[in-house]
């Protein structure tokens, strides 16, 4: 069975942005999808009986507002998650995904380090489809850490650090991580050319018609569900 | 065992309200969880392979919008749905649902007595819990085809024209119906006592403090689901 064909960073764009165009799309409702099959995801790789403590690190951009929106699906699936997310921005829409997990007594800590020590699993959305060039502070030792662990981790559409085109970084040991898992949202990207962990496809919103005109395949999702497992390259299984 | 207790109509407007206020939440994020699960008890009562034609029939207010979202969803799940919405107001939330369902080809009918008559299954999104009084036009003839036709319903929190505390009107036979599913959304309503078909619930999104406050139960979801099945009355199954 050939994989999924992928979706690049410069086609990604474009589709979010013709989804939040064209395709009237609210922000709240795509990462509301989104966010909710990452925490599925979650779920179908580690029940909270067996893994409760998740550690969610969230970037500034999408891929962190995916993780707020993960979290809290979490809680209401049983985990007990805690966030990292050091660099909040004045942005209402995560504002108000910050508030809704502080209502939900969701702790948030600086100590990225330290919290990883007492978690099952951590989510990586730190970085996403849009991330290209330098990891910034505080994220170096975030991605240095993650790669010294052995904590199991869950990556949001990309393992930060990597390259959405040419996956790892080749700067040596300790400047990457290898996740345990990927959530690709929407489509696969190219790097997982380069992935050779478990696999899921979620974001469950895009027509045939708009898989057809960015050259990607609809995930092969069954029945209702959000997400699907496909092999590490995309590959049905 | 005891049934999930009953949420009110005024406590569910109040609930709500504090959703979307100091709970930070945005009508899209709401509205999009529960259609969501609207659209996944469709699918848990018939799938599309065995019931593809599903007519949706839309109110003006947000039992209408939760009915557009589930359309959404039931074209992703394979499903083929029609829409009936006669009262289109200007609300821009509305619009822009109406465009994502238009931007997937599903059609939209003012016709819903010969709609109804090539459909398998009907949901009934037209009046949820801020219902009261009178059924205003052109309303009375949908209610009065639902009671006469044979053709399935799964109502959206309440059957349209059912008192929400009291149940099916007291006006003689023709003027209610009786649907042969309900999905309560967040909590079942008190007219549930009444109501004898397969019940589900839907739209998790509250917490337990939440649900302490507004003296209901968190419906008894599995794993990383969105939807329960209860008994008609609530029980847990």
């Amino acid at each position: 069975m050939a994989a999924l064909r992928t979706l690049g960073p410069r086609a990604a764009a474009a589709l979010d942005e013709e989804l939040m165009s064209t395709g009237a799309f609210s922000i709240d409702q795509l990462m509301e999808l989104a966010g909710l099959s990452v925490a599925q995801a979650m779920y179908a790789l580690s029940p909270p009986q067996k893994s409760p403590a998740i550690l969610v690190a969230c970037g500034p951009g999408n891929n962190g507002g995916d993780g707020l929106v993960a979290a809290r699906h979490l809680h209401h699936f049983g985990y007990k998650p805690t966030m990292y997310f050091p660099k909040q921005t004045k942005n209402e829409l995560y504002g108000r995904l910050v508030k809704q997990l502080q209502q939900l007594k969701v702790p948030f800590t600086d100590d990225f380090v330290g919290a990883a020590k007492g978690s099952d699993w951590i989510i990586d959305a730190i970085f996403g489809f849009s991330f290209s060039g330098e990891v910034r502070e505080p994220f170096p030792g975030v991605i240095k850490a993650l790669a010294e662990s052995k904590i199991p981790v869950l990556a949001v559409d990309a393992p930060s650090s990597w390259n959405i085109d040419s996956g790892p970084p080749q700067d040596g040991p300790g400047q990457h991580y290898i996740p345990a898992a990927l959530i690709s949202l929407t489509a696969p990207k190219p790097l997982v050319k380069w992935f050779g962990g478990r696999h899921f496809v979620g974001g469950r919103f895009v027509s045939q018609e708009m898989a057809d005109k960015y050259e990607f395949d609809v995930p092969p999702y069954k029945g209702s569900e959000q997400i699907v497992e496909v092999g590490s390259h995309g590959e049905k299984l």
